[in-house]
């Protein structure tokens, strides 16, 4: 069997899965949830050693410390993975709610119902957990899941999944489908395009990593995918803002945690305020050590001897408003007014996040109604963007396109619709 | 500038008016399409002039005598386009709609709010009418749209556009923006994947037309697409069916209107009922003169001489279960009970709409639950699938996908979201 072949009977046992999936009722998928979390956590030995196979080769590959840290298992991060399972057990069942319900003037009664979309193929770098939560996340939804991890998570990503069909197994008999959680077995990087080339059987790929791994998915893909490229998040500090709440919420989303998506790259300031603010806002960077990257003006009242930042700060060029740093830099613009503060976001911004600082009402409200981004915020960080804060409980990524989800995706995201239509004979005139 | 260069300008400038048109207040775009239908009925005589140089296109193309009817356009024809319009001008705005309105419990309110999509591509082939009926929806919804016609409607589409172009600036001034409506000026069929590959700059394409059309589009498409490929329909005839009631359903879906995509192809009927069946769906489908392909166990019966079926009558064969006719035709199976119906559709249906016909409740919710159609029908027709028919007031296709927009796209499957946060200086901890 060529890898083609072995490709497609990986994606029709998940399409052939995938109805039996849909059928399960709540409790099932509950059940089978919590005996997943429990046989995770009863088998922290072979898993650690599966985990071990796999440090080993990412040794052999030269990865370096953070991604050796990443890849690696311990007791508290395998607990931490059924406990992610039991979360989701506790979720409400995305399956089966009703959208719409309307009866037609000739008695035709028309019901819009979620549905699981079927397969879904998750594509992912290296840390294992993601196995667990992903898996869980498409089951809890009733969706099969085709889970493509680094080639250095192999082992482990294997055991995870075996291991969760074989407790689903033990509590749900035949009704639950062997082919309901499938690792792709080879570590070949043309299994990615063989298996998304696959449209009768796949419903959907998310791919979660870098901008190259998820550009080079989309490339290859045939099949609809929904991707967040980066997050390039803005902080804009309008003339009416108050200075203190805007350092506090640059502050937070520039440091409090700068690898992630939802981080500010960038702060635009209105001229008006910048010599008061930048100073203010220099004094509290500082002493976190972030890089600024300033634009002339900036550049020039950062320069300042009664400023004096002690930190790293260099002038900014072109590229950088484009960049997701994921770091201690930051992009400090001074512009105009709220159309120029606009017209930056909608050329260098990545349509993820994006907040405004003001007092005033109407500037803000035209703020939020015209960037199109998948969040906008007045007077809060950026770094809210994410399932948990929004109350979806679980997220499996961040949509920063506008076809079928935007923003956090949680479960809900996960399912399509159907019509069911009930009538007693009607026939169209 | 050479084609890619000329798709990008024409891209681009759809993405700058889709910032515009997203403005637009309600009262602006209904005020902008009353005046379109206005000039498009003040308009006739150019319209059929330029219709004229069209038909002589198609006539030199060697199109059939049904193409050409379909491209003709007369004073009926532009001025139930004029009134589309209007139809549209009255339906509610999809733009705004609160879908979601939440408070976290540390004060920041997130509104989960529409927005239109950005720019739409719509592929379609030769009635002019789809010009005026796609860019009216798609600008109610707030969104630019490119359309691409057949090359002979060329000279119709492109006045269409102008016309409504024209009129929307008569009424808004600059608010209102030049490329809202752009055609596609160039027949050079390399256009399409020039366009389809920026997506930087188009959200979303719906091809419409026959399936190759579809698939062609589907696979030159770096954009995300709503398709529809076809609509292979059935009927399913239960045990526990009132015979009449299935008559009826069965003749209205599969005759009132054959040539639409969800007229039945198939129909499935339980052995148990065949032998009473079949010879009343005999006499009432010869009336229409309807060519039955049946499987062996319905060739037998309808061969009986006591049915002697006049009109033609030929075994079936496996791909005819795959076909859709849109034609006087219909494939008979005789099924052992519900599951080989479901196996049937599930293996030859095209997730278009399905119908059971029965009084056993308990049979027809496992039906509607296990058949993975848009839409799933108990005792109706399969001919109700249809925006109108919904109640959404107007359609602009129907989706056999499972992202975004399933069944009848009507506004509101025109539109993204946002979400908008709004708080008092909150930061994450």
């Amino acid at each position: 069997m060529n890898l083609a072949e072995e490709m497609e009977q990986l994606a029709r046992r998940s399409r052939e899965a995938s109805h039996a999936l849909a059928q399960l009722a709540t409790a099932e998928k509950n059940a089978a949830l919590l005996a997943m979390a429990d046989a995770l956590e009863a088998g922290i030995e072979p898993l650690q050693a599966a985990n071990r196979e796999d440090l080993q080769v990412g040794e052999s590959l030269g990865l370096t410390k953070a991604m050796m840290d990443r890849l690696a298992l311990d007791p508290k991060r395998i607990r931490a993975m059924a406990q992610g399972l039991r979360d989701v057990a506790a979720l409400p069942d995305p399956v089966g709610r009703i959208l719409d319900d309307r009866t037609r003037p000739n008695g035709l009664r028309l019901q819009k119902i979620t549905v699981p979309l079927g397969v879904i193929v998750i594509i992912y770098e290296s840390r294992p957990n993601v196995t667990a939560d992903a898996a869980s996340l498409c089951l809890k939804s009733g969706n099969a899941t085709i889970l493509r991890g680094g080639k250095e998570a192999l082992n482990s990503n294997r055991w995870i999944a075996r291991t969760m069909v074989e407790a689903g197994r033990r509590t749900l008999g035949e009704r639950f489908p062997d082919a309901a959680i499938q690792v792709v077995p080879t570590p070949d990087r043309a299994a990615i395009p063989a298996l998304l080339s696959l449209t009768q059987y796949v419903d959907l790929c998310m791919p979660r990593g870098g901008e190259g791994l998820i550009r080079a998915v989309t490339e290859a893909s045939k099949v609809p995918v929904i991707k967040h490229f980066k997050g390039v998040c803005h902080i804009y500090v309008h003339a009416g803002a108050d200075l203190n709440m805007a350092i506090e919420i640059l502050d937070n989303a520039k440091t409090q945690r700068p690898s992630t998506c939802n981080a500010a790259e960038t702060v635009l300031v209105d001229r008006d305020v910048a010599d008061v603010f930048l100073p203010k806002m220099a004094a509290r960077l500082a002493s976190k050590n972030v890089e600024l990257r300033a634009d002339p003006a900036a550049l020039a009242l950062l320069s300042d001897p009664a400023v004096a930042y002690p930190a790293s700060l260099v002038p900014a060029t072109d590229s950088d408003y484009d960049n997701e740093y994921n770091d201690y830099i930051l992009n400090v613009r001074v512009v105009e007014d709220l159309p120029h503060a606009m017209a930056h976001i909608r050329r260098h911004g990545s349509a993820h996040s994006d907040a405004i600082v003001t007092g005033d009402a109407q500037v803000a409200r035209r703020f939020l109604a015209e960037v199109d981004s998948a969040a906008v915020y007045w007077n809060v960080s950026t770094r809210f963007t994410d399932g948990g804060e929004f109350g979806m409980g679980a997220e499996i990524g961040i949509s920063t396109d506008k076809l079928h989800a935007r923003g956090p995706m949680g479960l809900e995201e996960l399912c399509s619709y159907k019509w069911i239509g009930v009538g007693t004979g009607q026939v169209r005139a």
